[in-house]
């Protein structure tokens, strides 16, 4: 088939190499020249034959909504959209009635893979009309991992379920992540085990724990034994705020998921206002203000009796 | 080699098949006899030839600690105990101090893989002395999966090592369970997404979150879409709480496990006392012993501003 | 002063009742009509003279917005709302917006006292103009407690700032009330302790945790003192999830906030489907389904070593 | 009565201060000879007539342990030691039970108050006989708050119970803590609300969350409204861990108790190896590695769909 793919970051000029090895040809445009395989978004539909198919690959929010208004004026009726960035399910039901004034259709599809996807696929959930699915599936074909289609893509519902059902792969990574991390740093403040990245490269196969995650894990590991190089400062993306969002919506409880996410805002803060709070309330009533006053302890040390 | 085995449950019975296969030759002892190769510890003793070695696969706390006091009277110096059920680190400390007075080796080894162990092999953390580890690593060989030594075995350090592993990895199973299961529910409740177990599916390749409990879920989920079949009720071993435990001797934040470790504890109790206790509070303040005696609400409902 | 009050349900009725005790008047309506002073909202409002000064006191939600929309209509430029109901902050941003367009001033008012608030008083925190605060504080004096103003009383800021405070108070009191719910729990579990309420009540005067919350408990416990006549089931008013949403929006993390909010909505599951999946995957791997295959136990009991 | 007191520091120097008020005799020592009226402990026995009294105000652990093992020499049958540190529970049972062989009484007293309880009385929480409670009896009056006694002092069950009711105690401080913390924290980041202590100062009457916490919150932000005097670090003393643990035990759920605990462990690490562990994750999947040889993103910015 024959595609634009509007944003060639890091997911988008991946996933143009993935479409045009499996032999579709791929029209790419991006704001940066040296990128783009044409000077504008225009130029792009204009290359493109109807029904059009335009794949969306820019970033969440304000970039991927003007990219949608721009492409309901340059597309015609019968034309068709997927939406494969990080939108907000509510976003895609927005982005679909505006395009359906225009007869544009309108899929949203989540994409999971991150750079490794050139070589090994993507993971794909998509939204939207099953006919419509139907049409662009060797667009989705190309994209996923090879094996049986069913374990590399899902039509999972409606408009928005494609990235709903993304939204929660990513909650999902977040507590993943985190319980790796936890286990991670009790190893490493054990002094029982002597030999931290030995023990993770060893759960690679057989234990419960194995997974893709652990093998990152145990690759970066192997460059940096006790990840010196790098800060403990993480940020989060929306999907892990909108995860909470939902189960909050739908009363889910989600103690898990909802840690991992607050462990990452206490990463990035160099002093916790919160924790200034709770050392003045010690400081309130254990009387650290007539610590001075007061003679030293009894025997020996001070008694903290609060 | 030839090998005593102690513990012909679940695990056992399975690991004396992949070290038969292996070419090992197992004694096996268990109480039932029907699983049991002799008729007694001490006929299997009789059968094993010095350096003896015995693998014990027994549960962890006293039944493990008897069968090393047996053991430890049966063995002759020289001999090797192997413990490979769950035992606490600390427990390991004291077999291997009891043992050591007799001139008996001692080593942990942590045994991850379940059911499917027998035929994927098994991934093995052991602590102890680099010399014992080395004279029986055929053994261990024979029950890791295949591949290289390393993705499937680690020596993690001194005597307690392989527990002290084995219990951490545990400790990030509960919370890797638990991100999944929140992801599931809330996939569940969510009407966006009209296909859950399609979506988990989907997850199986590519994806950031793929795994092999994921592939565990995908199965559960095929014979039985809503898990209906089963009840939310969780036990826990001693592993998940020991881990918790450790993080408290370490001062390390556990938030991910133990809020994994929580969840099954509440999903045992039929009925929350401290919920009684916060619905006593609200009911305090809320004033529901004059909600009978009060008008009803203003423009329809009551307005509940505590 | 003389003020229309709408709503007098649990929260308004007392109001009206303390108002008056104060030697104001008021004008309360009520759509039961056993409660209400008036026939209508537009009797209520041709009662008053202006400017006059309405108070809401009404669910939040649809019913404030549809009191908001009615009034909009039957006051006059000069006058005054306030929305002393549990409104969202966002919300009082489009009240004040919408009767800024008929020169109607607005103000938000958090109440905080339940059922107690009659003879103790409201603790108000207010959001809007510094001025037109100034022109009702006779009100706001009659409603808070005896004592100085700024310990039952506070200018939070713009419009929208009395709810987001009070919000953040119940998000707070959720903590508090979890936290002493756990305590309780755990002194009910322990055998050490025998006399549970004994030790509640011993922490009225003197301690640290020493609270209103606290009193209500004990008071709880006096007629009840394992709390037996109670479920362990607790609603939630939206303040709680909006707190945590809040949170999110801020990057704040809300570890102990959140974990009250989720203790509740699995305190309403009569079955947990996150807890169903993690039994499933204990099956899984735990191969139950080979369980009546296998042998049992070696010394006794089955190890289950995943 | 004529008591001894051992430990004179913030907390035992208040107390043997409200002991004389009340018009007891106390002998102190300490081992900071400013502090204490006599010169060593066996001088300090010898200025009592039994049967003794003593009250261990000294810290938990070896101090404690040491001060009981020189006491069970120095005094004698009949005589009785009141451990009113925070000795963890089973330290309490292994002091009574050494003394027992000595013919020594003991009781465990939690103590509540600061600082504070030299004016306001110390909230009291005993383990022990019933009749050895009743004997020393004037001397817990004296010490607890003016008022019912049963609303500062509970006899909470034998031996250790005393400090079991402290360490919940401490665990719901913990709780207490964290939940005005964080709601603090959101307040101030929240731009809606601009005067943060005016709106804690009015929470001190009439609503919900008030408390005695919640009063020294508000004066700590009368000198300091922002908390820029102090750090977010905040140790624990070990009686939140014990409460973990016992939760533990009894399998009692505590997501909030451990929270708050982990939120101190966190707010002490410079550098958190999990959060590290988390950001080498994403670098790993994200790409980070290939970031620069990959082109600029696509409309503008790089899409990161992992």
């Amino acid at each position: 088939m024959r595609i634009g793919l509007v944003g060639l970051g890091k997911m988008g000029f991946n996933m143009r190499e993935r479409l045009r090895r499996a032999g579709h040809e791929v029209v790419g445009y991006d704001r940066n020249p040296r990128a783009s395989d044409v000077a504008s978004l225009a130029d792009m539909v204009a290359e493109l034959t109807g029904p059009r198919v335009v794949w969306l690959m820019v970033p969440a929010g304000e970039p991927t909504k003007q990219a949608v208004a721009e492409l309901a004026e340059l597309l015609s009726a019968g034309d068709l959209i997927i939406e494969g960035g990080n939108s907000r399910y509510t976003d895609d039901r927005e982005h679909a009635s505006t395009l359906a004034e225009h007869g544009i259709d309108y899929l949203d599809c989540g994409v999971s893979g991150g750079v490794w996807g050139l070589e090994v696929g993507y993971g794909l959930m998509v939204g939207g009309d099953a006919a419509v699915v139907e049409r662009v599936m060797p667009i989705f074909d190309a994209l996923r991992p090879e094996g049986p289609r069913e374990e590399g893509f899902a039509h999972a519902g409606g408009v928005g379920a494609g990235h709903y059902a993304k939204m929660v792969h990513n909650g999902i990574e977040y507590g993943l992540m985190q319980a790796y991390a936890e286990g991670f740093e009790l190893l490493d403040a054990a002094p029982e085990v002597t030999d931290v990245p030995a023990v993770l490269k060893a759960w690679s196969r057989g234990t419960v724990v194995r997974s893709w995650l652990l093998d990152l894990l145990i690759k970066a590991l192997e460059s940096d034994p006790e990840l010196d190089d790098l800060r403990g400062y993480v940020e989060d993306s929306g999907e892990g705020r909108w995860t909470v969002e939902e189960a909050l919506n739908h009363a889910v409880p989600a103690p898990v998921i909802s840690a991992a996410l607050f462990a990452r805002f206490a990463s990035r803060q160099p002093d916790s206002p919160a924790m200034r709070a709770v050392a003045a309330l010690r400081n309130q009533f254990g009387g650290h203000a007539v610590q001075n006053a007061g003679p030293t302890s009894g025997a020996g040390r001070v008694t903290d009796n609060a």
